[in-house]
């Protein structure tokens, strides 16, 4: 997916949000948006948000001499998202359809998102919890998914946010999960999911974990590496999290499912959905 | 005022609005960003929001070959007000204190900003007077103000945008008006209020009108005339209405009275006030 135009406020916010999570300093601040202002400027729109994300948030790292500003919030949300994993299992094993019900979690969990808002909290998240459970979806390839899952030897996860994964965790004891690989981010990048936090959540005591060894919010397959390539190309069903995996792959031919809130108006127009939907869609799924 | 990190992201974001009233050629579009972030990376922060704005918004006009985007929409507040004026009129007359009641109107119209929302409607702006009229003032010098206006001889009143300068005359005709001069922008900037807007909105008629030669979205005093800056410096009483007005008027040792709704978190933090709020600040009024 291309870049809009209405993404570029989102980015210059997130470049100050970021800078405010690790100085004080407004020099540094002012320093870091004019640098980011520069940059994106000369970037090509026809790239994915995601490739203008990972540009930007190198020159935050650097000019911030920080290499993950997202930890203290990265470690704040797996704590939290860890702190309401008994009640939700239980809501899991109890409910009617236990594959739905941790379908709709794990896509709760994507509202963990600090390029959407600065104003997340605990609350928000809970929120956001009920409603995933209660909304319809505005697309609906659930049946398409969970019929992929049963036929498949190798199925991949791709992992979004941190704290998100936890949830992703609960769908993942939901699958079949000792033919389940599970990929995260292969560097810091805003608050998406390293090695680190599949190891909080206890992903890595349950299937295989590999990174995509990208800094990249998304999976931009040329900036993987061979191995996570040789995973993702041999894998019969791809189930992959968030706006961000969306964007980067929703043009690329693979049995992928795209599990993700539409949290902006630029993916809610490409969706074809209103602001806010849930949403399963398979690749290539038309029933 | 300054300008704020936090202003950026709309700066950006009326680029493209601006663009996009204009003309639907998107190679135009993308261009226009693109020169207005250079543009923005360059500017100095210590300046305040209407200085880059008058910066970002000429880049928009000359790259989109139009004099006027705001036209359009300029057009159609200034009618819409005007067809609200009759009741609006009614509700002063009627009220318990036709001064305060006319204020709070005009305050109201403040709603009227592109820069705040590309969601503004009819509805809204009705929505935005019977808030305004029952809502506390955040900050309240209306009895200073009143008081202020009894004793001057000379009132200046400095406008804000089209449509809301409807509004503005309704004020007009609370205060002594055959000692009121309006000033309206010198050029096309946004959807500021220039001398056609006045002439539109009745005002023409009834009081003198000016213009400050300046092609600000605000009252930066050393792009004005001399002529304007004459009045500017003679006036007993300054009435100036709007963000744009206060972001650039608020360090300037003259008897100003500030109506604005505060519309955003900078202008909020600014105030000390929630954003939403309606204010009349008075420049050294302490009661």
């Amino acid at each position: 997916m291309r870049t809009y135009l209405d993404c570029v406020p989102c980015f210059v916010k997130q470049t100050f949000d970021a800078c405010r999570m690790v100085t004080s300093n407004e020099v540094i601040h002012e320093k870091v948006v004019r640098r980011v202002l520069a940059k994106t400027a000369q970037l090509s729109f026809d790239d994915s948000p995601p490739h203008m994300a990972r540009e930007i948030h190198r020159i935050i790292r650097k000019e911030c001499r920080n290499d993950d500003p997202y930890r203290t919030m990265k470690t704040h949300f797996n704590e939290f998202c860890l702190s309401l994993m008994p009640r939700l299992r239980k809501r899991i094993s109890g409910s009617a359809d236990p594959f739905e019900t941790a379908v709709r979690i794990a896509i709760a969990g994507n509202i963990i998102d600090p390029g959407l808002s600065n104003t997340l909290d605990d609350a928000r998240v809970t929120a956001t919890i009920d409603d995933s459970l209660r909304r319809p979806l505005a697309i609906n390839h659930l049946e398409a998914l969970r019929d992929a899952v049963a036929n498949a030897k190798r199925i991949l996860y791709l992992g979004d946010n941190a704290g998100e994964i936890v949830f992703d965790r609960l769908l993942v004891e939901e699958l079949p999960f000792e033919r389940v690989t599970f990929a995260v981010r292969g560097k810091p990048i805003i608050n998406d999911a390293t090695r680190e936090d599949a190891r909080v959540a206890g992903l890595s005591d349950m299937v295989r974990v590999i990174d995509n060894g990208s800094d990249a919010p998304g999976t931009i397959l040329n900036t993987c590496t061979q191995s996570f390539l040789r995973v993702f190309d041999h894998a019969d069903v791809i189930i992959a999290k968030g706006q961000g995996n969306y964007e980067t792959l929703n043009d690329v031919d693979r049995p992928l499912y795209f599990l993700l809130k539409a949290k902006c108006s630029v993916i809610a127009a490409d969706l074809g959905c209103e602001i806010g939907s849930i949403v399963v869609k398979g690749t290539n799924v038309t029933h």
